[in-house]
């Protein structure tokens, strides 16, 4: 009996409070749980410049990059169908469920989060700039339409593409974005949706591992 | 001998001028030309609300939506990634290219384009507001640090996962967005990758298809 070999994703060794449990590690980290596949974090300083080699492995020097064998692999969405073509349990086999499951993939990640993004950067980055209400204004209009659609998608559906698989992964921790506002609760359908999403076992082991990976904030 | 049957995709039947040539249907006409598969185009009122059934088929109300047979697909990731599974001239079949290849799907879609998207937003949609300018310069700094990273990795290469792949077929169409500034023409390696993806025959092809569907303007 061969070992499989344990797959490595890098994170950071501290964050700011407000990007604690964000950062896009815990993307990786909870499908690797879902399938009780051990893993190893390296983890990069978030205060020190990365190494000039870790460009290319990750071209936007951000967290994560994933290796898996000889494998580089960047961006989580990809990570995530790596390890999904290689589990039924993150993305289903059959055609239909599995572009279902993709289409929404590429969803969360190009139709929802942008739209997030911009009133994140209202309200966290830009918030001291005297503009930034009025643009948050604009750009919640945008927002609250494409958490409808969301809402509006799942109608009588626990999961985006039925089964649960890679693209709630993402869409859930999508969503986690707005938890310094209450528009998620605006929507009832996609609120219990992000509820059931994060109350899952192997988000929950994730959340921790990530969280124990951070070590004790001497310096501040 | 059996006829394989045409994929549909949704397009406009007119837009205004500053998105001809932006909307994305682009991706899907050029993928499809590059593999010289033909397809039909269903064409959707830009001016008259879409049938309600439609949501059913492209969740968040925009083009394209992509039929194969039985099978739905929205996101234009989500449809180049079914295209380049079925053709290695779309994506490579060996891992090292292919995960590659994906990574960088991923990333034009989510690493570049919103920041790309936050500035046209400030150019085009939001001109009108007095916050515009001062928005505007907040988040180009981040769009041009996208685009310097893009131009790193692409030192030495004439595409971005070694041959050409839906990757790049993301990525210049991302890039286009852009073409009322001077920002891509900043950096020399990417405007020289830009300028030679837009040469392609396939993409001029797709190019000429998606202006030949928009109707006379008799209403303007």
């Amino acid at each position: 009996m061969t070992t499989q070999p344990r797959p490595v994703l890098t994170a950071f060794d501290w964050v700011p409070d407000f990007a604690r449990g964000l950062v896009r590690d815990l993307r990786v980290r909870w499908a690797l749980e879902e399938i009780g596949r051990p893993y190893r974090a390296e983890l990069l300083s978030a205060r020190n410049p990365r190494p000039e080699e870790y460009l290319s492995r990750q071209p936007f020097d951000q967290v994560p990059a994933f290796t898996d064998g000889d494998l580089q692999i960047f961006e989580t969405g990809a990570i995530l169908l790596y390890l999904g073509e290689h589990d039924e349990r993150l993305l289903p086999a059959e055609p239909h469920a599995r572009w279902q499951a993709i289409s929404w993939l590429f969803a969360a990640l190009n139709s929802v989060e942008p739209y997030i993004g911009r009133v994140v950067n209202y309200d966290i980055f830009q918030a001291d700039k005297e503009w930034a209400p009025a643009a948050r204004e604009a750009a919640l209009e945008l927002c609250e339409q494409k958490l409808k659609r969301v809402d509006d998608a799942l109608a009588g559906k626990d999961w985006l593409a039925g089964q649960f698989s890679i693209a709630d992964i993402v869409m859930a921790t999508v969503l986690n974005n707005l938890r310094h506002t209450d528009l998620v609760a605006e929507y009832p359908a996609l609120a219990a949706y992000h509820a059931r999403a994060k109350e899952r076992p192997a988000h929950k082991r994730a959340l921790e591992a990530q969280f124990a990976d951070f070590v004790e904030d001497e310096i501040a």
